[in-house]
């Protein structure tokens, strides 16, 4: 037997040991695409709000695991190996790969904090030429949720008169998917520091709170921030026929008028997951150039400081690791 | 001028002038039929538990008048009287009157507890022969609204399972309505007395809790009850992307489990109101004989009696005045 078919190739991982437990920067094997699996070399991954809820919160960590895990969700890349079984794909193809999916990449197997992936076939998007690694990765959680949340689930389309509660980064994103969606976008956001940036994105209105715009007669609203007091404002200040989109799980349960939702026969919808379609249509609008994400890149080195980050609140944008 | 054409001709109507007060017999005059609209002979009116909600709450009187006001907004009967630029209604034929629609009799014009009542022609829909102005009375609301609920807001189709919360006049009649479209029925209502009820009205499983078929993987809940922990028990327990719909306002606000709701993409629909086509859908349904509402019948002179008993809790059904 040849020794070095049997060697081990190994690799630097950024792995979750447990509730509350820093990162540990382990040696690990690199993964091997099995039957009806591809593997993919990591070019970029994204950092997530929820990283931090499950670094910190048992009740997210629970979802997850088994540990010791590679987090990162958002990944994109190149396929390095392909599994027997594999069609539709090729070594060199650039991908991503759907949080979403049954890989659960960061969630359920590991992720992109570290240099390969496993992936299964049906949770990959093909990223275009035009479009960077970085802001491949970032589309397909801060680019899909959005999408779904405001075209999928809002239905909202040319005309319409849409709130968004919130601009961090999905709000920010979920704001010009409707713009460019052709509606007319008031925005809701306490830190005034954001409206310029709000305006920039082509809303028409922006205040601190959603019920400045009761008399605006919204089509729908999209609750990116879910504080329970936002989702209650949303069918209060929606119009009849309405639709509320909650997106945010900023808190677990909200006390709604039922009186209004049934009143003005309000629609309100959970929203999450979604779709490699939905992810290829965030491409398309990021290709043409009409919606950019504000990006903040960092390296691999970098993951640890910029989930620290993340948690004390200091960061705007999304933040993408970039591999060499 | 001959003296008889200025004669008014007058009948008498159960009046309600203020919340809290008696309804009042008043000598009315017979209403003319103007421009656009129709006279109908009323041969069954419908009570509701609306009309105690308008006669004793300050919150729902507000909302219909002006005072006095002829109550009533189920009506069936014969058409009386056409008023010019009236075109596809003839006199004689059997109509009831969308209690939904712009008309809004015994809510915002004098309805069906007198004789008369002046209707808009888009407001009517034909009752066909073989259906009872009793049953075409009923069905105008406790028809209409769980129909609605059931089929528009649920969407409930062949093999669908549908929890029914609450099997009051309304949500026997949804019960049913599910039934017929094929869905397997689990109900929820606390008074066991009405359980063998509801196993005639074809429903597979009753308890006297919806959370009892948490593990039925349910489709659609619709909630006739609408006590608020009604509402936060159907979004718990209702399948992933699960619909329910909320029908009952028996308290006008609910706390929810956001976090149920995103995680599982419920969609939470706010009923009410309904279309003449709603209404004629229904009316397919009883000419079947396979919908079949216990109706209690009354007189004219029994109407405030029968309203305090309806105020009591002391009526199960749909109570009809019929009119010789």
């Amino acid at each position: 037997m040849d020794g070095t078919l049997s060697a081990t190739r190994t690799m630097q991982a950024w792995r979750m040991t447990g509730t509350g437990e820093p990162l540990r920067l382990d040696e690990v094997p690199v993964p091997a695409a099995g039957p009806g699996e591809v593997l993919v070399e990591v070019r970029a991954a994204g950092l997530c709000h929820t990283d931090v809820g499950i670094l910190h919160d048992a009740t997210w960590t629970e979802r997850v695991g088994p540990f010791p895990l590679t987090l990162g969700h958002e990944v994109a890349g190149v396929i390095a190996g392909l599994g027997p079984d594999v069609t539709g794909w090729a070594l060199g193809d650039r991908v991503a790969v759907n949080p979403a999916g049954a890989t659960r990449p960061g969630l359920g197997r590991d992720g992109g904090y570290g240099p390969y992936v496993v992936a299964l076939p049906a949770d990959l998007v093909a990223v275009p030429d035009a479009l960077s690694f970085e802001l491949a990765a970032a589309g397909t959680d801060a680019g899909r949720a959005p999408y779904r949340a405001v075209v999928v689930r809002g239905e909202v389309g040319p005309g319409d008169k849409v709130g968004i509660i919130g601009l961090g980064g999905l709000g920010q994103v979920g704001a010009r998917i409707a713009v460019l969606r052709g509606a007319e976008v008031y925005a809701a956001e306490p830190k005034e520091a954001l409206w310029p940036m709000a305006r920039s994105l082509g809303v028409h209105a922006v205040a601190a709170d959603i019920t400045a715009f009761a008399d605006a007669g919204l089509d729908v609203v999209v609750d990116f921030a879910g504080f329970g007091t936002t989702t209650a404002a949303a069918i209060d200040v929606v119009r009849e026929h309405g639709r509320v989109v909650q997106v945010g799980m900023g808190r677990l349960e909200a006390t709604i008028s039922t009186n209004a939702l049934i009143l003005k026969q309000v629609t309100l919808l959970g929203s999450r997951g979604g779709t490699v379609d939905d992810i290829a249509a965030v491409y398309a609008m990021f290709a043409s150039g009409e919606l950019f994400p504000a990006l903040e890149l960092i390296g691999f080195d970098d993951i640890p400081a910029a989930l620290a980050r993340l948690h004390a609140g200091e960061v705007t944008g999304r933040v993408v690791a970039r591999y060499p």
